[in-house]
């Protein structure tokens, strides 16, 4: 039999979140009256915006025709896309990206996923803990660490603790790195960095000839003026980051598939033979591996910047971040220690009398038949803590922190 | 400086189709004037079929509901597809899929680039050569090569020679090997694989623990009802190969993004602790790295399998085939030797006078203003060659022709 990649035998565990699917199938199969409701998984419910909606219908239209059909596009995403986004998401906040420095790719899932590959097999990495699960089992599949130990850390990475002390928001280490992941606003924790602690990280990055892998999928969600949107808001980070953005999450695309990435010009790595450009190297990847967005989705991206997407899309964050409010306050009603959920649409919230979070998970579902996301699943300093998600109705929501207050 | 992946330094050359790109685009700066006419990359322009258009429309109507919202969906692919791909693609010919067989994606260059990832670093590879230069460069990229020779080839690849006295269809090696890639309709020669032929492959792969990956993107164009459609037909198959589909060429799917992979339960690979479900393997690998193909695009795929859908996918293909056969015959008129263009939408011709292939790529650019593809671009048996798509719209097809006898 040929022999198969020997590293995807060290991942702990299944990908999180079909696990949770299975226990939540499993007691929905034994209880088939329960009515759940499912805070975990960070989906949106709420529709595509009309604008969208219209412009992918126009698009479709046009790939009906003998003049308007359109075959392959430019792997890295038409331009029409990669300057809206240019437009919209950068030049307002004075930041300077270029369109030609913008990859558009079908989700974040896969961005993050895949950026491991342009680096070397024994780059040093260094995660937070808790985190989003995608960094570290793509990093363990392609062999850039050791077996895992008993609390489900692997050999060879560098983990940045997060906890109530630093408010999830670890500093760098006193070591070097070659590739740090971090999230902003944080997925699981809500947190978010100011200016002053993402430039830490960029100096940091300077002095260590490090690359800061920056996730900003859940920027939207930012209320607080003072929080950056994006790494590059700080001087000195086109040298050393690249940076993952989504429209999942802000204009509902988690069904229709868009997401982008930013590699500044001026990013090195070091090459076998001297300093090689990330962008070039990721530019060979992307059209190697990958042949384009649909170009009906491109054009639905494009029009959630248009006025009446924009609006659609405040009207959809305000919706989601007024369910995280009444998730936080329940909570706290109820005496449970909870964070985030200020700039973000996740609630992270400390298990109540110690119990495990997978004790809690299992719980809340049968006896709340409320779906949520154990902590421990993202990292071992996710242990005893739970994620609620802010992304469903509101009268569930309600219904939801009613049901732990009445049942739990 | 962070490390980068040092194997991407040994790829000899961009990918073949971005330098087409680059050439094209000097040559249609300096001589704004000139006509083209496009052959070259092989992609559709006939407009999407009613019924896929329907369908997507419908679906981007349901995303603009309350009710009929979907986020993240399966990212194996939603089951109507599935379901649908079962019964039209597989049952008929009595080839035994199951639905929880099949991984829908967004598109063949992406699976067959990503398949890899799931074998060990040093799996022996076995390459036809020519081939689609995906399957080369994303070995290179992950190290399972050595550096590249004066005629192109890497050190540590079997290639498996392809040439006229076989018919561009090579025997399996004398040696073993743990991976092969097969393309039948052959993409770029047009050359088809019998049933015995594939039993050969089939047989050999048993004897030598090897599999063999399948691309059957272009079994749409088979016109031969002798000629297989899947590898399998082939008795034994399901316990060693892997095939990848597209809905690219026979649908019109190439700016759309759809296709779907297929890993039948019975194909072991040998793990580090004995043997491994490959179906396993690549499912960790999908939903660990890919969230799924966009909802709207998946109900255009199943609307193919539509009667109306199936119509209207005949009509192209037959607009196709007869494409390709005024190739062939101008070509062979002129005392031109071609291959192909029978069972495949790809007419593989000799270059006049022995030139090279990008020399005639020049001349064919220059003096006809004919994009084709160099035949040396897919690997060194290719040197000499030359490939002309199919797919174009008639008019452009017959003139083209009517400037290689005039002008060239």
């Amino acid at each position: 039999m040929a022999k198969v990649n020997p590293h995807y035998a060290k991942l702990v565990a299944g990908y999180l979140f079909p696990e949770i699917g299975r226990r939540v199938k499993a007691y929905q199969e034994a209880n088939p009256s329960a009515s759940l409701i499912r805070l975990g998984i960070g989906d949106v419910v709420l529709p595509l915006p009309d604008a969208v909606r219209e412009a992918m219908h126009n698009a479709v239209d046009e790939m009906g025709t003998e003049g308007g059909f359109r075959g392959y596009g430019p792997e890295q995403g038409y331009e029409f896309l990669r300057e809206a986004i240019v437009r919209h998401d950068f030049a307002p906040r004075n930041v300077d990206i270029g369109a030609d420095e913008i990859f558009v790719s079908d989700g974040s899932k896969c961005d993050s996923g895949n950026i491991q590959e342009i680096f070397a097999d024994d780059a040093q990495l260094a995660i937070p803990d808790p985190v989003y699960p995608v960094y570290v089992d793509t990093n363990v599949m392609a062999g850039r660490t050791g077996a895992a130990d008993d609390t489900g850390r692997y050999e060879g990475i560098l983990y940045l603790d997060g906890n109530e002390a630093n408010g999830f928001c670890p500093s760098p280490p006193a070591t070097g790195a070659d590739l740090v992941y971090l999230c902003f606003p944080n997925n699981p924790t809500g947190a978010v960095a100011t200016v002053a602690q993402l430039k830490e990280w960029v100096d940091w990055a300077k002095a260590n000839d490090a690359v800061l892998l920056f996730d900003a999928a859940y920027e939207a969600y930012i209320t607080d003026p003072n929080i950056p949107h994006s790494i590059y808001e700080v001087p000195g980070a086109r040298e050393v980051a690249i940076e993952f953005r989504s429209f999942s999450k802000s204009a509902g695309f988690t069904g229709t598939r868009c997401a982008y990435i930013v590699i500044p010009r001026e990013l090195n790595g070091r090459g076998p033979d001297g300093p090689v450009s990330i962008h070039a190297l990721w530019s060979r990847r992307h059209s190697t591996k990958f042949n384009g967005v649909s170009y009906p989705i491109q054009r639905g991206a494009e029009a959630a910047y248009s006025d009446a997407g924009h609006a659609e899309i405040r009207t959809r964050v305000d919706y989601y971040m007024a369910n995280a409010a009444i998730i936080r306050e329940g909570l706290d009603g109820l005496g449970v220690k909870t964070f985030g959920g200020v700039n973000a649409p996740y609630v992270w919230a400390k298990t109540p009398d110690g119990v495990s979070s997978w004790e809690f998970f299992d719980r809340l579902l049968e006896k709340a038949n409320v779906v949520g996301t154990p902590g421990s699943g993202f990292g071992s300093c996710g242990e005893g803590y739970f994620r609620l998600s802010a992304f469903g109705k509101k009268d569930q929501v309600e219904e939801a922190v009613d049901r732990i207050r009445t049942r739990m």
